[in-house]
């Protein structure tokens, strides 16, 4: 017994042992070598980077993974479905939005959003901002700059931040060059992930929350929340605040805007006092499923990826059906197909809603125009230009919402749905206004088939618009381009 | 070294191995006692079963546990809400439904549903069944019976099916007397889970379909399908029928209905000819996350539950959110109070679409019938009772399938959503309609603010109708069981 254990159970035993700890060992070095790599990237950082640094480019020797997935960005591809970084012309596919917007810029160019890297050029070249030909010129202001570029709290703090949404849009062309980039959500000295505009922190604020007690996972959302949410230019300060005091849900953001009579602009054909919703994304994902199981927008928007001994999050922010591996499939175990197919499911059936509601509501409008024309009374109008108000604000919640329709598929569809209700009770208030002044034919419908056709309706002179754009980006702009070059605003 | 191995070595590796050795072996004994407990059950059956066996107590003493957890089903209580079996007035709570039915006779009684223990207690007392006096009297078929008894499928084969349908509901009284229960899904002899009626096996065929081919995981769902979906009783034949030929959408199922011209009743108020839905159950939950990941209606509300050595369903069909440990838990890791908030907010959002819509119907379909009154032609109507019918179909589409806010949230508040589109519309009709008349006034409303005041309002004299029911129970239902239990029909 004792001889035959030594002679080969024995050593089978020895052998066995030794192949287990030669794993372990295999194991530990692996993690070892893993935390060696993360830590020398932190510790031997190649330029020294102080106060607000908001060119990208002064990152990318120190943190160059994060910086070229930020850099691919520049690519909008999606799923061979879009053609590399154009965006599509909305209001070209849906000429209604000219019809809901009349009487505000967005009638004039809106195009779908591209990526985080042509936030400046984008925003240089949109009709929306206009043609200014000096520093005071032009519609805009620089609060329209606050969601654009990193130069934009590096201004903040230059100007004070009162100043800054005090002044011109163009009085910044020179300054604000940098699209949205590391100093947006992180300290440039240290990288930890920073809230760099006041809006969400005096939102937090009012409401009795201090933001700096936010979780690292929560930062992870509210980094994003920055921008993508709604927010209106308060009064003559156009400080840029958001509309959270009485809460995030559709209904509250109302009451709050009534409670402070808001309105964007005065709808220029049914003269209904519209609020403009911008992009509650961050509000509208609180109300889904992921973002009540504590999912971050990072988690799928920015998600963690491996390279070598270096794990990290690739800072290509986009659709997270372009990465269903890393995304999706961290948690859901069914075949990319399938995933696919439950988000554009969500899509259809939101986007059937809202197709209803675009006609609906372009078509209540222009027969309000109808009932005002033929001399309606703001008496007999009080209640249709409330409801329009209200149908309005809601579709528009729920389509500037990006993603909502996945993010929240129920509740997007309620807002729709309430949207519609609220249309077809205006529509149906217009009709009786008009039967009253003897009116029981059909409202006759102006030919808004094409973008161009319904601008027109709208009295909109868009090739004289598009010419002295074009004449800007040819003369101020590569101005602004080379002056900031000068001051060192750029790199490369 | 040789001799320490043996000293303590040798002994501490022997010893540990003897440890593990016990562990499995406790482990190896546990599941060959559950095995032999199990296999015990099925091969030590007390009563001897052949045939169709409609009696539910015959397998009290083989199945103890499915028949004692089975007979809880008598006990409908839901989180202390309801009180023990006792159901709600749903037409006392929302009146409006009185006027959604005029014309059919859910507008006379509609309860909400208790357990299946109750089936045939409670379509003997509801008022739809009317006061037969005789076998041949009463507004009702034997159809009516095929969904609220094992005795069903024992008669269908007594009778024929063809014969089955025709047969006067009073004239089956004293042999439909068993409730719901195991013969209904399960083949008496060895309690294979089996399709008992015919419909659903037809509706598979006429999709090319064999559902002797489904799995036992698709079974689990499909012997609810049997009952718990949309169907019609077909021209003269009264066979119940699934319009599932065209796909079972809600829409698909509209195509169906449309395109052989079917109408459950025509509306006594507007005209209208409306498709009444059922309860389309499996269609809604086929369309939601839980149907299309493969989740069976039993996985939640049969969940398993282990008893000594045996696991089984539990057979007392209920809410899933009376036993969220056993049912929701299985697969999601949050609160018992987080799921079931989760539930209720979907419920929410869909039953504040839901009041829009009856409140905005119920007006619809008396404003119709006021432009009748007043003189509107079929011409002019046309369009208008298209678009009620397909209001109600969608609205009652989604309030039938019950559970369908939780089932289905997104499709749910989206056909709303498109019920209250077409209610709207239809309004907008009317209003043109009765413009077109000279009537620019609203419309005047009747009082329908109570059950009762509904009821009246569309001309129906419920007290005449609950005297005869009275009557009815305490005559001719007795003698019903009497002649069932001379018949052996009823055990105990």
């Amino acid at each position: 017994m004792e001889k035959r254990l030594k002679s080969w159970q024995g050593w089978l035993l020895f052998l066995l042992t030794m192949g287990v700890v030669f794993v372990f060992g295999v194991l530990a070095a692996s993690i070892t070598e893993r935390r060696a790599e993360t830590a020398s990237i932190f510790n031997n950082r190649k330029t020294e980077i102080t106060g607000i640094e908001s060119r990208n480019e002064a990152f990318k020797d120190n943190y160059p993974r994060e910086y070229e997935t930020w850099r691919q960005t520049s690519d909008t591809s999606f799923q061979s479905l879009f053609n590399g970084n154009r965006a599509v012309d909305v209001l070209e596919a849906r000429p209604n939005m000219v019809i809901l917007w009349a009487g505000y810029a967005f009638a004039k160019d809106y195009l779908s959003p591209r990526g985080h890297f042509y936030a400046v050029d984008d925003i240089r070249a949109t009709l929306r901002t206009g043609a200014p030909t000096s520093p005071d010129d032009g519609p805009q202001f620089a609060n329209c700059w606050t969601c654009k570029s990193p130069d934009v709290p590096r201004m903040m703090q230059e100007l004070g931040v009162e100043t800054f949404y005090r002044t011109k849009w163009a009085a910044l062309g020179a300054e604000v060059v940098n699209p949205i980039g590391c100093a947006d959500c992180h300290e440039p000295t240290n990288m930890n992930l920073q809230i760099s505009r006041p809006a969400l922190i005096e939102a937090f604020e009012r409401r009795g929350l201090d933001i700096a007690r936010a979780t690292h996972q929560e930062m992870r959302s509210l980094v994003c929340a920055q921008c993508h949410v709604e927010y209106y230019f308060k009064g003559e300060s156009r400080q840029v605040t958001f509309p959270w005091d009485k809460g995030t849900t559709v209904e509250d953001m109302e009451r709050y805007y009534d409670s402070i009579g808001f309105a964007d602009y005065t709808h220029k054909l049914s003269k209904a006092p519209i609020i403009k919703a911008q992009h509650p994304g961050y509000e509208v994902a609180l109300t889904g499923i992921h973002g009540q199981r504590g999912v971050s927008c990072a988690d799928c928007h920015l998600p963690y990826i491996s390279e070598g001994g270096v794990k990290f999050s690739d800072h290509h922010i986009q659709s997270p059906l372009n990465a269903i591996d890393r995304t999706c499939q961290v948690c859901h175990r069914e075949s990319e197909a399938t995933l696919r197919n439950n988000v554009y499911e969500r899509q259809q059936k939101a986007n059937e809603m809202r197709n209803r509601v675009e006609t609906e509501l372009a078509t209540a409008h222009i027969e309000a125009k109808f009932a005002w024309d033929k001399g309606a009374t703001e008496a007999q109008m009080k209640n249709v230009l409330k409801l329009l108000r209200q149908a309005q604000w809601r579709w528009d919640f729920a389509v500037a919402s990006h993603g909502g329709s996945f993010h929240a598929p129920q509740e997007t569809q309620r807002i729709l749905g309430n949207s519609l209700d609220k249309t077809m009770q205006a529509r149906l208030a217009i009709s009786k206004v008009l039967a009253a002044m003897g009116h029981i034919d059909n409202v006759p419908m102006p030919d808004i088939s094409t973008k161009a056709k319904a601008q027109k309706y709208i009295g909109l002179d868009i090739p004289a618009e598009k010419a002295a754009k074009e004449k800007f980006l040819k003369t101020v702009a590569p101005e602004w381009l080379k002056k900031a070059r000068e001051n060192g605003r750029i790199i490369g």
